[in-house]
C-alpha cells in the first residue's frame, strides 16, 4: 500500500514525488497490479512487476530526478498533467517535455499514457555515450 | 469574435469542432491576437496572422479533419486534453496522438501547447509523396 489518502490530484502528485525520492517501491506501489503504462511513441508495458523492471534501470542509476508539474487537472478519475522530467545521470541533466494522463481506479494508477517527442529523449540518452 | 461564451472547456471543444469544419476563420478566431502557440518539438509560432498563415496549408489542403476529444480537464483558466487529430488529405487518412494545453484569457485562447511524437507525424506526411 502507499498509503495515499486522497484525490486523482493527490495521488498523481504524491506519484511524481515518489520519483523525486528515486524510490522504486514507492513508485510503484501507486500502479494497479494490471497497471497500462504507454510511453506513446513506444511499446506499452503492462503489470506492475513489467513496469519495475522497465523503469528500475533508469531510477536507480540516476542521481537525483525531479519531475516538475506545470499543470495538472482532474475529471472524475482521470488526472492530466503538463511536466517537466529531469533527470540527473553521470554529472548530466536529461529532461523531457511531457504531458502525461493517469486513470485512478480504487487509489491507484490503473492506466498512465505519456505523450512527448521520442527523438528529443533519445538524443539526450544516446549523447551520454 | 469567436461568438463562444462559456467555459474554458466550451470554448477548447468549440474551437476542436471548428477544425472539423474546416473553416480557418473559425478556428483563428478563438485565438488572441498574440497567441503562443507550440507544437513541442517544433518552433513556436507567435500571433495569431502567424498561426493562421502556418496551420493554413493543411487546413485547406484536407477534405476531412476530426479531432477526437478522449479526455478533457480544466483547472481554472487553464484546459488539458487528450485527443486523436485525424486529417484525410488525397484520400489518405493521417493521425496523431497528442495531448494539449490550452490557457485561456478573456475567452480566447492565448497559450497553447501540443505534446507529440513529431517522427508519428512525419512519417505519415512523407509517406504521401
Amino acid at each position: 500500500m502507499n498509503g495515499v489518502v486522497g484525490s486523482g490530484a493527490d495521488i498523481v502528485r504524491a506519484f511524481c514525488e515518489a520519483w523525486g525520492a528515486r524510490d522504486l517501491d514507492a513508485i510503484t506501489g501507486f500502479l494497479a497490479d494490471d497497471i497500462f503504462y504507454h510511453n506513446i511513441p513506444m511499446a506499452p508495458v503492462i503489470g506492475r512487476a513489467a513496469v519495475s523492471a522497465a523503469i528500475a534501470p533508469l531510477v536507480s542509476s540516476c542521481s537525483h530526478i525531479e519531475w516538475e508539474i506545470h499543470h495538472l487537472a482532474e475529471a472524475g478519475a482521470v488526472v492530466l498533467t503538463e511536466r517537466t522530467d529531469r533527470f540527473v545521470r553521470d554529472g548530466r541533466t536529461m529532461s523531457v517535455r511531457v504531458m502525461g494522463i493517469f486513470e485512478l481506479d480504487a487509489g491507484r494508477i490503473a492506466r498512465w499514457r505519456d505523450y512527448f517527442d521520442l527523438m528529443e529523449w533519445q538524443r539526450q540518452i544516446e549523447g551520454e555515450s
